[in-house]
């Protein structure tokens, strides 16, 4: 009873505590917004391609002299011919713990066409575009900022808002005189919408730099498509192969060989078709069979997600969906997609012709338990089953005439999925710390549906990694009209406020 | 036995005078090669695209110029916008029949940069290019000419060697006072390759000038891949269909949604798969139900023609073939043949999506007996039995929502196939004066694969209608580097003769 009451106590000076925080970001964002918002906007000013060498050493220049500007020793790590890395450290005396926030400030191409205002022009909207905004001036005082707002410009959402919100969070701490409570680290990339290619090398160089982090957290991707908050606790990996089978040796008129000769596009719908059951469950050997079961804790957090799939039927314009079960128990599954189908033409450019080859991209999404190079091995072994020869170059005549079927298969690269248990005693702090700040509607998820190479963390690293995204899940990331609600740049700046405060 | 006397005795006369006929040709042939190959260089020098109107009236004058150098009465049937069809007549006393030539003289439209040399300036080679031939100059002396020899021009096989053929045949039964013995009428289309959209409604309005025709000689199309003579007495009706399935109402990200939304990839080959069995045979009820079944003299007509099986499979580089019957057989039966497929991207451009849509272009070659619509209508039925809600246009927010499975259907026009029996008394006349040129190697064909509208003379105008082909196999019909053999040139000049004198 003793210990409960002590406990009860313990947990009210935290709330008041956090409550505090919440508060203190709170009034420092009512009386700082029209200046926190510019910030953004100038951030944001800067084209972020990573190929774009010169722009996006601009940006890491930029994002360097800002953590200065806060104290923050900072250094950007640089590998010749990449964006660099923007490392930044701000030690703490006895601090118990070393925090790693990772963001990254490169963004996706653009196809401007596409786009309604310049993507580098960031442009300021009543609400978003598809619910029927007008752009309107950036506020100039307080009282015109309203949560609906958007701005709208690549990396609004994806990935520049944290960067914001982890500058801001370091100013209303020091206004406010908090005490920081662990070793902070920034690490903000600049490639990973280009592959985070040499990531892994940049880690693997800069091992004394990184060694002390006791917890990855990546500041990315959104939050619940219910707009609640949310933290992830894993990604699925990801890899895909490329399948050509092959008819005749030169597209042939369909008259004169209609019946005959062999049809590429017929052959690989039966491929396709033999791959998954009517439901849409994979029926290829194996392909479930290294799936790692989830724990006690993830199953109850699971059960505690709000149930999506009707707003997203309803919002994707779907009656029914892939496989049985709903939505986030088949993000728990490997995924085999056909992301593109081609074989001689369709609409207006259809010939009368029987095509010489009919090709499927296969995207292949990976769980906590199967390997890359494996998963593809099963599928290879399926296509070996169902008759064919498998190449790894166009066949040549005699291949073709030895073997009824042939397909080439082209095997892309990838790497698995992670996942950090939420049972790691550093997890329940962040899951806690969160909880102060947004109350008990935080939603745990096991795992993301997309990818992100953070096997090299939790796997290679063996350092435990959590996803907390602050972007709106509508911010259009990866296509065009990209932007932020200023809801979610205020919940950011909440959230790092507390992060970095850590209260034990 | 006295009748047999009096009938080997005719047999021997017309022998006789049919050898003569082809040896005169021969003779013909052989003096003046040279000009005939230059006639024929003049006339493939002429563009003859069909919506190059300026162009193909140039091909149209021509034609007439030339008939009316032979005293042919010709004159140019006219329709505002559309190529002209020349029109010859050589009338006859006393004649018991009227035949007529159709011969197209317009051509497929041309890629120049897949042509080794200008499509409309015909080159001579010392033999095909595919054998390795070098291009010569246009021979100067008779002997210097090799039945090997070939010329590469637009149309140089389909289909303008039938014009200078016919051409020259007149010239050599005028030099030689052979007799002509039936009227003989001329009608050279100048859209074919264009779809002879108004061949039917030129036929309608000029009914009085083809009225007395009692037997349509169409000179298009390949001789056997043996390089044997034929003739073929029917030929494929053509349709098609396109159809799209769909997935979400966007493409969304393969991770995020991999394994929940549907693919419509995966949907639209579970769909092609169900539509034939393992062998390739197509497995639509009602598909093959209303199939003609062929005659007994064109059973053995078929019996009697060379196995291309085996030639064909090498010379296209497949192990084996769809469906279940040599290459003859499978000619005698409707088609379904996936001229396209679409969907995503494959290849560099594949990303990580699940496409919206997926489409494919549906071939269907019809034999005598199928309709095109009711073809048509039995896929459609087969859609529907799989699931499908069929729509004619984009499916709206309210359709996808209620119905899981969607295709959008856009059927294409077409036209049935035709078929003249070989037993008809005119067709017999044919079949053996072909056979005085060329002796019994002569192969005669139910039908051909490939597709023509030979169903508005068989069916709509109710004559008897057999094709006459020239052009060797190899020709490049259609495509790039297009061309003739000198071989079949001759042969062309000797069976047009022929034809014009047939005795009886």
């Amino acid at each position: 009873m003793r210990s409960n009451i002590t406990f009860l106590l313990l947990i009210s000076s935290l709330a008041t505590f956090s409550q505090n925080v919440g508060k203190l970001a709170e009034n420092y964002i009512q009386e700082n917004g029209v200046e926190i918002i510019s910030n953004f906007k100038e951030l944001l000013s800067i084209p972020n391609v990573a190929f774009d060498l010169k722009n996006i050493n601009r940006n890491a220049e930029f994002i360097k002299t800002e953590l200065e500007k806060r104290d923050v020793e900072a250094e950007l790590l640089r590998m010749v011919g990449t964006p660099p890395i923007v490392y930044g450290y701000l030690p703490v005396k006895n601090a118990k713990r070393t925090l790693a926030f990772y963001v990254h400030y490169d963004g996706q191409p653009v196809d401007k066409t596409k786009w309604t205002n310049d993507p580098w022009q960031p442009t300021y909207y009543s609400k978003a575009i598809f619910e029927g905004g007008e752009p309107i001036s950036f506020p100039t005082t307080q009282g015109e900022i309203d949560l609906n707002h958007r701005i709208y410009a690549r990396s609004a959402g994806d990935d520049k808002a944290p960067v914001t919100a982890i500058l801001t969070a370091l100013d209303l701490i020091k206004e406010n005189k908090l005490k920081i409570t662990s070793n902070l680290i920034f690490f903000f990339e600049g490639q990973e919408e280009a592959g985070s290619r040499q990531l892994q090398r940049y880690l693997e160089d800069n091992k004394e730099l990184i060694d002390q982090i006791d917890l990855w957290m990546f500041c990315d991707g959104p939050v619940h498509q219910s707009r609640k908050p949310q933290l992830v606790f894993g990604v699925r990996g990801v890899t895909g192969m490329e399948v050509a089978v092959y008819g005749p040796n030169r597209p042939l008129h369909s008259g004169h060989y209609g019946n005959w000769a062999p049809v590429p596009g017929q052959m690989l719908s039966d491929l396709i078709s033999s791959m998954k059951d009517e439901k849409g469950n994979v029926i290829i050997d194996g392909f479930y069979d290294d799936v790692e079961p989830l724990s006690e804790s993830e199953k109850q957090a699971l059960a505690n997600v709000p149930e999506i799939d009707s707003q997203l039927k309803s919002e994707l314009g779907v009656n029914t969906t892939e496989g049985t079960g709903s939505y986030y128990e088949r993000l728990l599954l490997p995924t085999l997609t056909i992301r593109g189908l081609s074989s001689g033409n369709t609409g207006k450019l259809a010939r009368n012709v029987i095509p010489a080859t009919a090709t499927a991209s296969l995207g292949i999404r990976l769980v906590k338990g199967c390997d890359p190079e494996k998963q593809k091995d099963l599928i290879e072994a399926h296509i070996t089953k169902q008759g064919y020869h498998i190449v790894r170059e166009e066949p040549d005549q005699e291949t073709r005439l030895k073997y009824p079927k042939i397909a080439l298969i082209t095997r892309g690269s990838g790497y698995p999925a992670a996942r950090t248990s939420m049972d790691e005693p550093i997890a329940q702090e962040v899951i806690n710390r969160t909880k102060d700040i947004v109350g008990d509607d935080l939603i745990l998820l096991p795992t993301l549906g997309g990818s992100l190479p953070l096997y090299l963390f939790t796997d290679v690293l063996q350092k435990p990694a959590i996803i907390v995204p602050i972007a709106n899940h509508d911010n259009n990331q990866h296509a065009a009209d990209e932007n932020l609600r200023i809801e979610n740049l205020w919940y950011g700046i909440k959230l790092m406020s507390g992060l970095m405060t850590i209260q034990k």
